[in-house]
């Protein structure tokens, strides 16, 4: 198994993918084309793909297929895990509907929220949860994510309990840092900041 | 203004930001502090601050109120941006509503959708357009920034066309990397490969 990827080269990888997948027509495909694609160095490339189980040829790159499937190898695309989101409101929703996730090997199985009028319903098949379920129905489930999509002055006590339950990563969207305990990874995902960053960088 | 920024510092303001936030009740901050709660080096967060017009005074720190506020004028959220979303489907219709965008002085103006049952209406009091209105609605409302909520398939041509609009700034959350020229900034949120790198970081 790829334990070993640093975090930094994992993060590069659903680009890889992404460009893969786009250009799937090609039989071949060199570090230097992926590098000049993406904007990014040729050197970088080639060391985050040594770190999968593709073996680049001189003068001729990967096989596009065998490389596809050894990123999709280190995303962990061909296991399965079970994801959750907490705070069911559009954006939860939205998430709950989302058929992305699959193909990276995870499959959001529940939502959760505290407002009893969300509850005890199906949406895109899937079952929304009151609060007071969380325990039970994450270990039902088997889940080993969480998305937490609460108001940031929700989000730390939410996380809080999901990790109570068990869960091990969690993917942030509230604006707020997490904090967590060793062994517990977090993403956040703060989509205003993104938008903002933008913003500064019009002239 | 704050325009010599590196894109690497700033996109770690609006992690300054959401934590000097939750802190407010605090009257100084030190940079010692900041890190230790971000888990950041000190040398790091006292570099990043130079490139805000706060002052950090020796053994005290920084006024935390006057450190927000110079964040957030390096965030130009004492500005004004408008933006756009193209892509009304549940993602879409999350981010028309999200009130969060407003903070970074950020207004989401409009969306535009191909699909004629979601346009012609008001959703949050935002009008959704026809993608035939692209070009004239952009103008009309002065919207400088972009959100592309659309499938991977059509994400490379609404960029195209956001760019013919004079959009000079792109936030992508289709999981395809969009070609831009130089002049125009992208930002991509991969949601589901986000999970996936969480995923791949359990034991």
């Amino acid at each position: 198994m790829e334990r070993n990827i640093p975090q930094i080269s994992l993060q590069r990888m659903p680009l890889y993918l992404n460009f893969l997948k786009g250009t799937a027509d090609r039989k071949y495909v060199s570090s230097r084309h992926i590098a000049e694609a993406l904007g990014l160095g040729e050197v970088l490339v080639r060391k985050d793909l040594a770190y999968t189980s593709a073996n680049g040829r001189p003068r001729v790159g990967y096989v596009t297929e065998e490389l596809v499937s050894a990123i999709e190898e280190c995303l962990c695309c061909n296991g399965r895990r079970n994801a959750v989101i907490v705070g069911f409101g559009a954006l939860g929703k939205a998430l709950l509907g989302y058929d992305g996730f699959i193909h990276y090997g995870i499959e959001m199985v529940a939502a959760f929220d505290n407002n009893p009028a969300r509850t005890g319903v199906l949406h895109s098949g899937k079952p929304v949860y009151a609060m007071g379920e969380l325990s039970v129905k994450i270990k039902e489930h088997g889940a080993e994510l969480a998305v937490v999509c609460v108001p940031a002055g929700a989000a730390q006590e939410v996380c809080g309990l999901l990790i109570d339950c068990g869960i091990k990563a969690v993917l942030n969207f509230a604006p707020v840092t997490l904090k967590v305990p060793d062994g517990v990874q977090v993403i956040q995902i703060d989509v205003a900041a993104n938008l903002a960053i933008l913003s500064s960088s019009i002239k």
